[in-house]
């Protein structure tokens, strides 16, 4: 049994989720737990070098966190032949070219979605990777949430029968920060900082259907800018211009018909922020992030449209919750534990970048379709 | 103070909700509360004729509710000068010609809906009792629904601020007849017999959008099959191939954004079998038939999305019930005493003709948007 | 961005409210988050100064606290450049002569309520701040209770629609030391120790009315003794002749009702300690010290007396809790930080010796209303 | 034993509150469990006759309950011998005539509160049964309700030590009829018609006061009329004119202080539509219609001020409800069988038309006290 320590450039970890994320939770949990084991019995060791623009933001991290290494110079934490891994979790528009500088440093690169503001570059980046030969992945968070893990398990026991539809409902009420300070920073709302929904939620939509329900065939879409005004983290009124709604129906290869809502302008009457009910011959099946709720053929009630009485039937006691069997871990450190695996000893690692322009390919697809106002097919993506 | 009578010609009645709705607990229900006060002081009693082709069935009927007369000929029925009214229950693809035949008879017309198979025979149908003069409606009741007009309360009142959006989910899971018997008639899933959900469905969303959130300008659509094969009232195996799902997306000028789920494929995991949810800028709202729940701004959470702990909020106990603070009277009722006062009085009455035709018009342009893929406009009808 | 120190003599704050509210939790909370954080970006560090007469105690508190200065010569602190502000929680009696030295000195003063036991002392102490041209300020910590900073997010989203009434409920029983100790001190309900729960409370209800309901124009009042013997502290009888509960009722030049029961001799059905009522047309809320409960009017109920059945309505349930969307800070510190800001960068600061004094005035008035048993005008201070 | 058949002249009880109390639950329900046992064994059996104007209402009320006798003309009624008692339910303008007729035709005389529409016709209604010779009574139901019977058992018992305050809050949200139809009749908000609610519940308040607490010495109050418009039965908006608060403190000779706040316009939050809360120096309670809570010395919680927290007392779990260890009967019946007993066997009967002139004149100090802004003595009647 041996430790294989692994050098890991974290390049743009300084905000909340990244810090929680992707340092805390992840690196530094796998480092905590005395790294990841693997089938031969190692135990990959990941240590980090954080990189960002300010200096004393990367100071206060690494010492609130025991971190060794920090830099503002990427070029530097590049050169250094222990870094194997470049994470990038810059914003959107930052990603490419700091990327491809990794790519062209030999590194095996490790993303967080949208990869790219757009198709062209998410491809142009999975293509350098692939020219280059490194190993390469995109973050793809959602498929290892409990929740989503669970609605895994109900498809591979066959627990539907046939899948018929999928709803997703994805969203809360963000307080527009008039009367009440909001809980998401201006940049989502702005097209010009790569804000918008779309962009935001279609790359985790095209993963999530793509690996539990089946390839994408076509999709419409409309969506809105349901509150063209906010206020900002200044407390400045700001023109909301990006999307911060949108409606969406995917049609798939297979038939089964996907309809997500994503909104940050609903208010939530449901399990979760996001759920996504699974309509089967068999069963169906409602999941949030971590809890997922089955209805059997067995045990479906059998509602009949009488408006004179009160409903009878209570809705919600007919649904079993699954049981926590074995404990879940967070979401992203499992993915990290999968690319680390990969990197180091080559296990099989799905999330590729080619995968990640999917993503981006999905929202921008959604973006024509609304401005189109039809149906758009979901081509093949030339890598 | 008079006591105003008046025959009402019941055709095609024998069937549950005719039997229920129209007859039981709409015109006999009249008659037992002494008729339909009007504003002079009179009371309008509706004396109902049952008209229908099984004379076993029409007799049955009459026998158990103590309906004086019935006949099996319509012309008969007509000829009557003492029946002001022709009320329509027939399977759609019948109402068009007995409706004409009524009108041409000088009698006012009700019909339920769909008013016609198509658009162009629901305006005929529309035209042909303005050419006449003769009054007419079409049953528009799940605007009478308690859970509806609770919402009606709301927007009339100022509770929304700005709507946003308007989520419908209609439908629960309708059995197949394989494994246990299917709780809705075999011809529902037939499209030679008018079946599907579009047709059945669209024509209710029709009237409740326009009339509750704005006219609707262009709406998406695809619906689907989810089940090839049922089984009907004989216990046999038959073809079902018409659409039994309908997923759609409805663009108001206003710029209110409606999606409606429409299913008969789908386990109920809601307040009720049809929930409509509404976001406004100052609160949102989710009514079912009879219920309606609603979250102001001021006690509007603040979700913030953190996957590694349980949910924190109770999102079901954020929401308050409206109360019951009057009695909600039969919803095919109250609109049959508007109705009454209608033809007596000349009471004003919006529900007519014309509108049954737009919601046959929705359902056809529903169709299109389905096969071509694409968003349809919703032009104006040349009545 | 530069640290701006500044001196705060903090002179009698070794009584429980005094260590508790304006030392732990407002000057050292202050000092341990890293100053105040002002809009161009400096950070104010208030560096206390404890002073009192009883040397013992002093010496305890700051060791307790790591407070590095304190004196029992209010002269030599005042005579220190480097403290600029004066800040005063001594009984009010002494409070008088003690805040015009300050104030002669020069300093920038900060009293506790009532700032005087009369309102000519307390507008004698506001004219000559004012005079010195010192800026002063005045405690009224009630405004910022995350109750009420709730009830002010209604008013001013325009929850209430117009506002009818107001009922003020506060109090609790404070036993009267027979069978078990009291939990208030003896001064409290002894008139020579300007004890009285119309001099203590009116002050906060003077600006709690002014700041969310509007100008008072006249009061009505009757106060009692309710319980004339107590025993004090050192386990001895005493003649408990201030008064111990005050029925109060406001009109308030808009025409807004406010009726205020202040008691020390009440058992508490309530949600808190203080709970304030507000009803408006659209809506009403119950806001207690940290909660506050609001009604809508689409989901008030509609009761109907019928003292024959149990009251079929649960009237606590058709109330919705305000969230806490985002987290409260400690009341007096709010307003400390507020003081801080307005002393170093003048920003601006309505909570000045001239609204003390109104607090002052109005205890005055509900004692002479009480007196004369007749409704009091409440004229403008001549300042 | 002997039954005692005895006319009882029922005049004005075709009102929901006079049919449902006066003549089902009270004449009715006495008949129905056999008369009204006496002392002696006999049993009073109270005989009906309606009276009133609408010969139609009369004669469906008679018909509906098997009530035997009925006239539009009241001499007719007086005439008969067999009737001995006269009761009152007319509007209050027109009991003071009628009740006089009935006084000289030698009947005793029961009527509704109040018992006139100001202080003069009520004493001249009291002296003339008194110089008549004739038994005489005012309806004081609220005595008799659950709740106020527990409330005096405590009092009786001693639960209360000293009493020193009593809180009275009655009354709940009437809607306006604009969105929703009112549930009270549109004269209550019109002074021409004898509305207002300080004519209405001050005669209550009264009585209660007086019976439970003590006799009252002066009164403050201040009334309003929140919502001046108001849409009455027939929907049309009409101009509500009359007092719809009113917020009142009672001195009482003893030295308690009894605050009522009495509103049609307040949302409830408290146990019931009329809570009264009682401190004394042992222990309170909180008196609804029907239960009583209560709160001994020995479980008063001592709670401390701290905003900082949550407040950790859970006021209402702290508080004992009173259980039923008896049957409660209706009110109105209860005191309909001490007057029959009163009439019939000459048994004590403290409720008389004196005591119903007191609660007039309480209303009429409670305009005066409003109008003139001071505190008005109670003066003894000159009976």
């Amino acid at each position: 049994m041996a430790e294989v320590a692994i050098g890991v450039i974290l390049n743009g970890v300084t905000g909340r989720m990244g810090t929680n994320q992707h340092l805390i939770r992840s690196i530094l949990a796998i480092r905590e737990q005395g790294g990841v084991a693997t089938d031969d019995g190692d135990q990959i060791m990941p240590e980090p070098v954080l990189v960002g623009r300010n200096a004393d933001k990367l100071q206060r991290l690494s010492a609130a966190h025991n971190v060794g290494k920090w830099t503002t110079n990427l070029d530097e934490a590049l050169s250094d032949e222990h870094n194997h891994i470049y994470f990038d979790a810059l914003a959107t528009n930052l990603r490419t070219p700091n990327t491809l500088k990794a790519i062209a440093a030999g590194k095996a690169v490790y993303c967080e979605k949208p990869t790219a503001p757009n198709t062209d570059a998410a491809l142009q980046l999975a293509r350098a990777a692939m020219e280059m030969g490194v190993k390469n992945g995109v973050v793809q968070d959602k498929l290892f949430l409990p929740g989503l893990l669970k609605l895994k398990y109900l498809i591979d026991t066959g627990f539907f029968g046939r899948i018929l539809a999928v709803r997703g409902e994805f969203g809360y009420w963000v307080f527009d920060g008039k009367d009440q300070p909001a809980q998401r920073p201006s940049w989502n709302y702005k097209k010009a900082e790569s804000g918008g929904i779309v962009l935001d939620m279609f790359a985790h939509w095209r993963y999530v259907i793509d690996n539990l329900f089946g390839p994408v065939k076509r999709l419409s879409c409309i969506a809105a800018t349901h509150l063209p005004q906010r206020v900002n983290e200044q407390g400045a009124l700001y023109d909301a211009d990006a999307d911060d709604a949108a409606y969406a129906t995917f049609e798939l290869e297979n038939g089964i018909i996907c309809h997500f809502n994503s909104s940050w302008c609903v208010r939530v009457r449901r399990d979760d922020l996001l759920t996504i009910q699974v309509d089967g011959t068999r069963g169906s099946a409602v999941a949030g992030l971590r809890e997922c709720a089955v209805q059997g053929d067995a045990y479906t009630p059998k509602p009949v449209w009488n408006p004179d009485i009160p409903q009878p039937i209570a809705f919600f006691d007919v649904w079993e919750w699954m049981p926590d069997n074995h404990p879940y871990d967070n979401a992203f450190k499992i993915e990290w534990e999968m690319f680390l695996r990969h990197v180091v000893k080559d296990a099989p690692f799905p999330h590729t970048l080619v995968e990640g322009a999917k993503g981006v390919q999905l929202a921008e697809l959604g973006y024509q379709a609304w401005r189109e106002r039809r149906w758009v097919d979901v081509p093949a993506l030339d890598v």
